[in-house]
């Protein structure tokens, strides 16, 4: 068993579509709707990992409690997702320079880490790798 | 870049780390605590995948829609965690022997999927894997 995607619901698909693409270096699948739902879904690809974007008509806004780390803990539920890279300092100048919305670095048990929001405020953690 | 881990906020910390061990074969690889939440976190392996768990007093409960599959797309945000498994049908088997709460089986693009719910609700799919 290993990670396939995780599932991320979007006020705007194309909008996401760039957001990922151009700074987290995700490049497009598939497209193809849900009726059932309804809803435009896009999977984005990284290597074999995937997001599975979801545009759904009239769907609730983020809860405000989701943009901001620890607020987001106190409810339960799935929370941010997590990538590692091997150069976290060089991804954080490049994603700044882009305007991403960096919410903080720090360092957690000798590993640096920074949380960013993307383009509709969802987290994302990013993790230094020391791994060769 | 690569999927390091996803957070995941939930009431009790060792009940759900015996949840993803005997059921989806992760190991626990470390615990520590977040004092300035403070929330207690334990780390939970899967190769080079994790789940950080945490455990935060008082959080509020998972909202209801977020255990079903459709409403929970009808909120923006980060959504659930997929998983690809060379023999969903072996895996299906196991969990449903031991209780775990299968939500539906769908074949979508002819590729056979699942979604069940682990120990507090949260959603995980399970994707039908051919790579060799």
């Amino acid at each position: 068993m290993k990670p396939h995607h995780y599932g991320l619901s979007v006020p705007d698909l194309e909008a996401s579509i760039a957001w990922y693409c151009t700074n987290l270096g995700f490049t497009l699948e598939a497209r193809h709707s849900l009726d059932a739902i309804p809803a435009q879904v896009a999977f984005l690809l990284l290597d074999d990992f995937r997001i599975e974007l979801f545009a759904v008509e009239n769907a609730a806004p983020l809860p405000e409690d989701r943009r901001v780390p620890d607020r987001d803990l106190r409810t339960h539920g799935n929370k941010h997702m997590a990538y590692a890279t091997k150069d976290l300092p060089a991804l954080l100048a490049a994603l700044k320079k882009r305007g991403v919305d960096v919410v903080f670095q720090a360092v957690m048990h000798g590993t640096p880490i920074a949380f960013v929001r993307d383009n509709t405020g969802n987290l994302i953690e990013l993790v230094h790798s020391f791994d060769p």
